[in-house]
């Protein structure tokens, strides 16, 4: 490890800036958040493992939720959140996902477009099923457990992938959830190859450690060219590589050289460059309320770092004072200027 | 003034406790409130007067909303916000307002009975008008801007009003915003009737010092033996009795008989009974987010207290408590746990 000399951005992750391009298009299941504090025995009593996602069915979902508290609605998904963050930033983003014509669609699309979002959305007829949500419970250790009915999300496709964004993009950001749904990954395939065809990259992020259980081998073999920059937290990675420690998870991850943005809560992050590793103070923060969005956020500043010029380093120092933000109140969606913020702490 | 000796609560406003009775009883418009940070300028540019809550037509609603940027929504109302405080406190409290079925009816509708309040509303098909909505615009200062499409709640009317939970409460509470709709002041009356018909006491909050301008004489006749507490802030007391200062009209109120809570931001309250004056600090909060909420959230605080056997400086003091806890967050409800922070600092 070595923090003397600037590590500059690989090469493969850099295209000349044009009017045109994007920074980054996310892909992924838009959600709309309902959040609720509760306490752990609450979580035992409905049968969730605390801090994982795990998805339902409406019936279930109507049954979790009328035993949550009084809730607050705030629209959520993990990419979503992310590619919100880089335009929060200044960035230019896209999002791609698909939304019912509903009331909660109506929420997800204000939201997302509200934040300068360029969001080309595969809208459908409302039916039963709805637009997705994500029910976030938050226990007084400030983790979020959540509860997903991702309606009509479930039957995103390849036909839903919009070739156009995805043609205009510095970054294209996958959400590691999507692995769940078979139709889904077929779609990411195709997202991936749409996207090195324009010279874009490909990031990816782990999303949740038993999601990374699941898929383990389909997420190892998207090393083999397709991705170029992964996020994941201390555990996903060590799960990924099924490794004794955080050292042997970020050797084997160095080994593929793929770019990696590991964040590790309160100790900050590790950027993983094949000329070495860095390692990030996290920012400070002075009440953490809700970790929920902390990953997404971080990718949004790292993600908005190494697209306008950043260093890895620099970048992830953005993505720390994004997440700091976020995990200040409820809601994985960021409430302050994060331009502001960002300015103000002289990143950028 | 003094705060020598401890000032009782008045008589009229005590009733002997029994299994079956609530504390508090709620009328008022439910309402989703539609959140989003903005600056002055945006406010100027919508034509809305800064600190004030304003009625638009379903058109204006959607044409503020597509200029909104990203949003949280959270089940507000001012009334609705009061009883959920109560209910938070552990107090026994009731809800009586107009929603249709729809998804932020039953948004609200799950909030406010997951609080704990008794809510038996009138629920009406959705339409067009479909349940209200609040679009609440919060300025760098933390001052809030409303801008009010009440949808059904606008057609509140006598035959909305339940008999049975007004015949079991201690406090009907209303709010002000009513006097808007003439049907609505006249379920109002019939509420007041059968609330001291019950021996319970009715409680009036100002709500707003523009609506006081525009019903001063309809509230003035109230101080005719139709309430027997009232809340208001600074502005909306000075407006109602057109005094020139605070002073007089505090003066004006005493001479009223009626018991009135009075909060002076960052002042604190001032108590103001027949047996005199009550000067109360406000509780310390480290950053004020959104004042939205804060008199609710007095008032739900100062109500619990009297109702719960508390004098009316320690009840001053404890809706101080909570009005601190709903400024420090953007939203009108509370978040954290209002009986244990009660709890912490000694007043329940």
């Amino acid at each position: 490890m070595t923090n003397d000399a600037p590590i500059p951005v690989p090469v493969s992750l850099l295209r000349p800036p044009t009017d045109d391009l994007l920074d980054v298009v996310g892909i992924g299941s838009p959600l709309v958040d309902v959040i609720c504090r509760v306490e752990d025995a609450v979580l035992d009593r409905l049968g969730l493992t605390k801090g994982s996602m795990e998805l339902i069915s409406l019936d279930q979902a109507e049954a979790i939720y009328a035993s949550m508290g009084s809730s607050i609605e705030v629209s959520g998904g993990s990419a979503a959140n992310t590619v919100a963050g880089v335009a929060a930033l200044g960035g230019k983003a896209g999002f791609i996902g698909k939304v019912a014509d509903d009331a909660m669609g109506e929420v997800f699309t204000h939201d997302i477009s509200a934040s300068g979002v360029d969001f080309e959305a595969a809208i459908v007829p409302a039916d039963e099923a709805g637009t997705g949500r994500c029910l976030v419970m938050v226990t007084e250790d400030a983790e979020r457990t959540m509860a997903t009915h991702l309606g009509v999300a479930n039957t995103f496709a390849p036909g839903d992938v919009d070739g156009h964004l995805l043609a205009r993009t510095k970054i294209t950001y996958l959400e590691g959830y999507l692995f769940d749904l078979p139709p889904a990954k077929e779609a990411m395939r195709q997202a991936v190859e749409a996207t090195h065809a324009a010279d874009g990259s490909v990031a990816l992020t782990l999303s949740d450690s038993f999601c990374v259980e699941r898929h383990r081998s389909d997420f190892l073999g998207l090393f083999d060219g397709d991705i170029d920059l992964l996020f994941a937290n201390h555990d996903e990675i060590v799960a990924l590589f099924g490794a004794k420690g955080l050292d042997a998870a970020l050797d084997a991850l160095e080994e593929t050289g793929v770019l990696g943005a590991i964040t590790l809560g309160a100790d900050g992050s590790m950027i993983v460059t094949p000329a070495g590793r860095i390692a990030v103070p996290a920012a400070p923060v002075a009440t953490v309320v809700d970790t929920n969005g902390a990953g997404d956020l971080f990718a949004a500043g790292f993600l908005y770092g190494i697209t306008n010029g950043l260093d890895p380093e620099a970048s992830g120092r953005l993505g720390g004072l994004c997440a700091a933000e976020v995990i200040s109140h409820l809601g994985a969606r960021p409430q302050a200027d994060l331009r502001r913020l960002a300015s103000e702490a002289g990143l950028i």
